[in-house]
């Protein structure tokens, strides 16, 4: 093609220049990061709750731990002064480590309407505590959580325990038997993310 | 007597001066106000949560209305949804009245779990809230209520509304039978504060 003139010759270039913007590959500062979840797990219970929280990558199949532990209260402390606890010791989880979402039993059966009440009790502050800072949380009952981790849905906690040790790769021998179950819990939500979307995950509470 | 020189005269009424400063009555600037109580009823539950304010004066013989209402969210609302909102509404009559003390339902007895956990769900970020202010709470029997107010333990909301109406010297038609369930609660703690001291009020939960 022979150009005719210097404004025709401009015209061009432009032309070239608008069709190397649209084809070249994006720019690798804007590119989204390889989606991560943050999962907290809570084994809830009014006087010892366990915690565990994980990172996820690729959509659930890459389980990463992060930290776990338990919020204590003490054996003759008020029903008040355990719930405040609770409330305050997850609002703290929250603002230092930051989930995405979170992960805690449900479905659970106890014959004694008082200790259905305490639990209860026990779970609202927690879940209220989630609400409070946008945290979407998801149940599983605590044979549905076996079941992932063991395969079993009568395993005890200690080989959850043992299971979680080898998933996360972790020492879990010196890990309270409540903060390895709250792991469970999270693996859970990761691998029933990992399966097809829209299947397994249950809506949040 | 007689006065033998101006230094006795003055002496004389030196003395005079202490004697009527010991027996005139305090200063009505210095004396401490009349003890007031501002007590809190809450009716608990998920999705329509009862509350009333009451100043309660000499030793909670004298009972004056402050303010009632509900805490109310839609029917389908998710249940972490249903706490977030009670829980907040909670905190902001707190931050708004300022009570001394809290009275809530207790010792209720339902047949069914999976309703007792979700009643303690509610229960549990509502205490949580008020023990996070530092707020004691007491708990009353629904039955110890209807007793204190009507003198009937199987008195119907009807009927509490109506005693409660007649003891504040207040409307209750256009009231809500939660909001007077929940005065009824602040009544009744009020009233066995009028009792002898140490007996009749429940330990904070």
């Amino acid at each position: 093609m022979r150009v005719k003139n210097l404004a025709e010759l401009e015209k061009i270039l432009a032309k070239k220049q608008v069709l190397q913007r649209n084809t070249q590959p994006k720019n690798q500062d804007n590119t989204p990061p390889p989606p991560q979840l943050r999962i907290i797990g809570l084994d809830v219970a009014l006087r010892c709750t366990g915690w565990g929280i994980i990172d996820t990558k690729s959509e659930g199949t890459v389980q990463i731990p992060v930290d776990c532990g338990v919020i204590k209260t003490d054996q003759k402390a008020p029903v008040s002064e355990c719930l405040r606890r609770l409330a305050g010791g997850v609002r703290e989880l929250i603002e230092l480590y930051k989930p995405d979402v979170a992960a805690i039993e449900g479905g659970f059966y106890c014959q004694n309407v008082r200790t259905a009440v305490i639990l209860g009790a026990a779970r609202g502050a927690v879940i209220a505590t989630l609400a409070e800072k946008a945290i979407p949380t998801h149940e599983y009952a605590p044979r549905k959580v076996k079941q992932a981790i063991c395969g079993l849905g009568n395993a005890s906690k200690q080989q959850v325990a043992l299971l979680v040790s080898q998933m996360l790769h972790i020492q879990t021998d010196a890990l309270a038997l409540d903060s390895t179950d709250a792991l469970a819990m999270a693996l859970t939500h990761a691998q029933l993310l990992s399966a097809a979307q829209g299947f397994g995950v249950p809506d949040p509470i």
